[in-house]
């Protein structure tokens, strides 16, 4: 007997991968990153931020991994957003200093973390009430801190948000009392408009929500209010958003990985992302009848946007749908009745249906080349939702 | 400046919550468990295992927390289930010693770890194919170790197991040949049963899957295989399965939390389990208009099978829905135009549409009693799913 297992308290979990392992030896389920698609995708939308001249500040709710942050920042990122004050502290310890918390803050514990953490990097985040700017401001205070404000305007999501340019002045009249918040700007942010399929609809509903922007700055200008950032845009819309004037500051998150749901965005110009991210999966029982199982069900795949969809041999199966996610299990079907199935082992690779909490199931994402484990990144935000 | 927070390595996240702390001042999203109801669960179920004479080996896939397991055992569990091999690891190194994986297993590094812990417990895992078998039996000859096998047959969920006795006793002939593994009978479950939501139609399909059960073993006796374990069952067919002397063995998980797709079950019998789970979130946003934004959305709360429901000072709202869920917000809406919204800041309870992945979501469970915090347990399993 191996001495090594011999106490209980010696046994651990393999590692999830180590480097230049092979993919198809690796325990599944498992998140895994295609680099070339990946450094690709990081590649074009850094370069059409630049072209248009607007700062590319990436979410990195989408990936939760500060190794993505890092490459991000090294193309020319100007810091990240983060959803959540808990979310950003991982980022912050890596070394990346400029973060904008594109959200409110509801938690008192997490108004002081915030504080805190204004006193080690560049930490922005976003009001639509005066209550929030109170909290800031007492919190920042204790702490001897500084943080920068952005105002949230609702521009047609129907959200997070004040309306109109008088809200954002009221607003204004309270951040004045509080010398260590200083007002950044707004954020405009339409999380409908990403999803819309066609290009045009999408390029439509991206233009009012531009528009409506737009007045606001031009409201405020009016009032004698410079709006030194103006924040918002998503992976759906970003192709408008660059070309509109408005916005001095892009947020996509997704076109990192290019989920199943971004995939079935129709897309005329020629910003193009790639799916990068898969979660591999093994067929598990090919039990009776017109199924497979696969080992990969609810717990290793979100499916808030739809069942993942499955890829063979390095591109999408023209003939294997996955049909249900069980907890732990993936029911597979060929797409035509009596259709070839998948052997007993064989291992599948699914683009999931919703990239962002996907993320937030694992604690590794595998970074591939050609198939070739070449590193294991912790996605160190993981769960990190406070 | 508090020295504490000087250095940015020292900056660390505040505990998720401490044992004295009220519920309204925990930092939210938060994964709560009201103590009194989790228990009247725990005893309402083992009670009615020993009156029906039934072992009770709950499934710890719904709750992926040692101290949930060992307060079952505690009560007469005579061991739990698992879902997945590395799953278990946490468990079995908190002294759960007994332990089915109640699933086949597909990655290599998996069968070598289960074939491990066969050296540290009573363990015992599905298998459906003869080729599951083989690679059970080598691992195990490599450790020197024992496991105890269930063969898996498929009693009308359509998903893994085998057809009819013929295909158990096929099974069986490659068992024979690896002495470490020990015949110890039928894992029989039919999940589709378990949210059929009358209580007749309900009890028809628990019992159209138990006479099939009860057909195999039957076969399998006529031809001198005894099954010393017929495995199965869960918390929404559990009255039907207890009083069918069919299963030897029940595996229920869900009863100890009771989520909002169970509570959509009607019940007749006496067998009842309430609300035990609820996500604590925070109205962060009042926006403009008729809703309100909650903390707590897709990476705090499972909407697999539909969203969570609103209580309100300890009872179902009759006046709010928990409309739509994004990565980190939840909309919240009145049920009547214009009717009143819960201020910026209010602490709403959310009771989770499905409790097994929603557990999966958070690192910690909050053990409250009557408002007071009691115990903050680790959900140590989550996110092991290899």
């Amino acid at each position: 007997m191996p001495s090594a297992t011999a106490r209980l308290a010696d046994l651990v979990l393999p590692p999830p991968a180590r480097p230049g392992d092979l993919l198809a030896a690796i325990a599944t389920p498992a998140l895994v990153l295609d680099l070339d698609a990946f450094e690709r995708n990081l590649d074009v939308m850094q370069a059409a931020a630049d072209a248009a001249g607007v700062a590319l500040r990436p979410h990195a709710k989408a990936h939760k991994t500060p190794a993505i942050a890092l490459a991000q920042l090294q193309r020319g990122a100007v810091g990240i957003c983060c959803q959540k004050v808990s979310e950003a502290l991982p980022f912050l310890q890596a070394g990346v200093r400029d973060i904008h918390i594109s959200n409110q803050v509801a938690s008192v514990p997490m108004v002081e973390l915030l504080a805190q953490m204004g006193r080690h990097g560049h930490i922005s985040v976003c009001v639509d009430h005066a209550a929030q700017v109170v909290a800031l401001g007492r919190a920042t205070a204790a702490q001897g801190s500084t943080l920068a404000v952005c105002v949230e305007i609702d521009i047609g999501q129907g959200r997070c948000g004040v309306d109109g340019a008088d809200a954002v002045l009221q607003l204004l009249d309270t951040l004045v009392a509080h010398p260590q918040l200083v007002f950044r700007g707004l954020q405009a942010y339409h999380g409908g408009a990403q999803h819309v399929r066609a290009p045009q609809q999408r390029a439509d509903v991206a233009a009012r929500a531009a528009e409506r922007t737009a007045a606001v700055v031009a409201a405020l200008a009016a009032a004698g209010v410079a709006c030194g950032t103006v924040t918002g845009s998503g992976s759906g819309s970003v192709e408008f958003d660059l070309a509109s004037g408005v916005y001095t500051e892009l947020q996509p998150g997704s076109y990192v990985f290019m989920d199943a749901d971004y995939g079935r965005n129709q897309v005329d110009g020629a910003l193009r992302f790639h799916h990068s991210l898969f979660v591999a999966s093994t067929v598990m029982s090919v039990g009776s009848g017109e199924r497979v199982v696969l080992d990969a069900g609810l717990k290793s795949l979100a499916v808030d946007s739809g069942m993942p969809l499955v890829w063979q041999a390095g591109a999408p199966s023209t003939t294997l749908d996955y049909a249900a996610a069980n907890d732990e299990h993936g029911i597979v079907r060929p797409r035509v009745a009596g259709g070839a199935r998948p052997a007993l082992g064989s291992q599948l690779l699914l683009v999931p249906g919703h990239c962002d909490p996907t993320l937030n199931l694992h604690d590794h994402l595998i970074a591939l080349r050609h198939g070739v484990v070449e590193a294991v990144w912790p996605v160190a935000a993981r769960g990190l939702s406070r």
